[in-house]
């Protein structure tokens, strides 16, 4: 598989559509991850899902962090490969063929597993790995998830009398309040976020239990879940690239606004009237399940519609035929799965290429 | 890359999320096409930016179809090095770098591509390659093409003056059409189109311009454009598959029926209440652009919500935990460029598995 541009090539002479990195924001989004967790007893395990791609689970564990989340065993098994020695699979994994690859995962590097149900405890100790296992509270996402209090501390004591599982702690993530558009709201759903982990934690140490870990929290949040002193880790994945979705939230102390550091790049391939432009990137290129990609530093321009090879920009001094365009996608996370490679590029050049090897893992 | 699946594996052995094609549907879907188009003087192109995949490219020329259509340069490498001597690229083409690997196709295979634009036609010609030329009709769908009538003439002489390029006729489709949900209204639109179609083909005789073909037409609307005399080609891609946007039409004579054809096998990964079952394909398995995938086989139950990794079931019978389903995605094509195989399956046996080489084909 071939890259899509060369090292060197000057931005707009990369063919497209294509998914660009830009690297001065992307190393700034890093760097502001780490200075608002200074002085904070809480680390970092940002989600690999959002990027899929070892090259930046790297550069985020040389940034502080501990290791990385994934969503599946395949995306854990593309961290391992590419050298990333610590992987949480913050989700339930559930069947015998995924569970033995989880376990032989577990011999190259350590690996950690949610649970929310007992017999999928038992299917996973019957794997004979040892695992790190985590008991997904069920925050109000309404997803997975024990509820928090008693049902917890019964799952975590199952854990505990299944050998060769290790009791991790607690995986507490409350997806639904990400994208909550205001500050305050979002605080008010992670302070009662945080009394349910904090009265599980209570009785969890009245039973004898140990709960090292308390893990959850994303980029719309997570100095929220710091300051309440509730979590000790953090997952927070979209804050590397950020999306039009995201910059529609209200962002104020204490979360910081990251930058953008994700685009498509597009050409404009129709000029059919004078009413619309045309790129070369519809659905199949940037994920419109949270709406329409924007258009970078055009702010007369509108694109309104996508289908699925196609989108429709409107607007005030439309692009010229050919024409170049930067998109900022709706969505980053199913934007990224979408693409074999990352163009990174600096200052209008390319500077890398990053293969995205965990594009399209599923399973 | 290793299949996700092997020849003589039982379906419900096959780990998820896993695209399947129920093969006994995909053919008869195949010979519906047929007999829809017995002693009518049309010609079937199908469209492989649903499929993206020589081997059932083949299949629909095997059942009497001319060639391809695709809507990317890199989406007819792939037909091309699969075996596939005639693509049309059914959309405009912008750029030099592309152009040229336009060019460069056409040595390997009869290449199509159209055109709304004179300035681009002459990049065309500059690539040097002796390529078909259809003039894109805008009828209504507001992307690309020209107007019908004079404009369409006047680009058709410039591609007529524009060596070594030959005007090979005209693209008339209307997306917009294919998922109107009555035939009546449908067919309204279509009666349109045909009559922009009939009038720019008579001024193309007037100015004494042979007009070799009209092509056109989708899954949804294709016998209308037949019905009409306007068409000779069509270009419906997702009746191989069907999906659950399209069983949302109204059918009814002469629009055959086809049939699901296309799956997404996934697992329930979590019963964590009495009101919901969790699936491990979300939205990355399951593209939600035209809607939520609908449960086969299941009427009782509903797929509410997707997030990128999960969806929520709710209804009567609730899956139990480790339980496999059948969803029908709600839009095929977008689906299909998710993964990287199909897992063809018959009588619940796996009988091929299918690479799809144009995934992610973008450019």
């Amino acid at each position: 598989m071939r890259a899509p541009a060369s090292i060197g090539q000057r931005l707009e002479d990369v063919d497209t559509p294509a998914l660009i990195v830009e690297l001065d924001a992307f190393e700034k989004n890093l760097a502001t991850l780490g200075e608002t967790l200074k002085g904070r007893n809480v680390r970092a395990r940002p989600h690999a899902k959002t990027h899929k791609c070892p090259e930046i689970a790297k550069r985020q564990i040389a940034a502080g962090a501990v290791g990385v989340c994934c969503q599946k065993v395949s995306e854990a098994e593309a961290m391992v490969e590419g050298g990333i020695g610590d992987v949480l699979v913050s989700n339930e994994v559930v069947g015998a063929q995924k569970l033995a690859r989880l376990a032989e995962l577990s011999r190259r590097a350590r690996i950690g597993v949610c649970v929310d149900n007992p017999e999928n405890v038992r299917q996973i100790a019957a794997a004979g790995a040892k695992l790190d296992v985590y008991v997904e509270l069920e925050l109000g996402m309404r997803r997975c998830g024990v509820e928090p209090g008693q049902a917890a501390v019964e799952l975590a004591k199952v854990v505990m009398n299944s050998r060769p599982l290790r009791f991790a702690g607690l995986q507490a993530y409350h997806g639904r309040a990400q994208h909550v558009r205001s500050v305050a709201e979002r605080r008010a759903i992670i302070e009662k976020a945080a009394a349910d982990v904090r009265r599980t934690r209570e009785l969890l140490r009245e039973n004898a239990i140990d709960c090292p870990i308390v893990t959850g929290a994303g980029s719309g949040t997570y100095m929220l879940e710091v300051e309440s002193g509730a979590w000790s880790e953090i997952q927070p994945g979209s804050y590397v690239f950020m999306d039009a979705d995201y910059a529609r939230n209200e962002w104020a102390a204490p979360l910081p606004r990251f930058e953008h550091a994700l685009f498509v790049l597009s050409t404009v391939m129709s000029r059919p009237a004078s009413d619309r432009a045309i790129v070369d990137a519809g659905l199949k290129a940037s994920s419109v399940d949270s709406g329409m990609p924007t258009v970078w530093a055009k702010p007369g321009l509108i694109y309104v519609r996508a289908s699925d090879e196609h989108g429709v920009l409107e607007g005030k001094e439309l692009p010229r035929l050919g024409e170049k365009l930067l998109l900022v996608p709706g969505h980053c996370d199913p934007t990224v799965n979408l693409y074999d490679w990352y163009i990174c590029v600096r200052a209008g050049v390319v500077e890398a290429v990053w293969p995205i090897t965990a594009r399209g893992a599923l399973r």
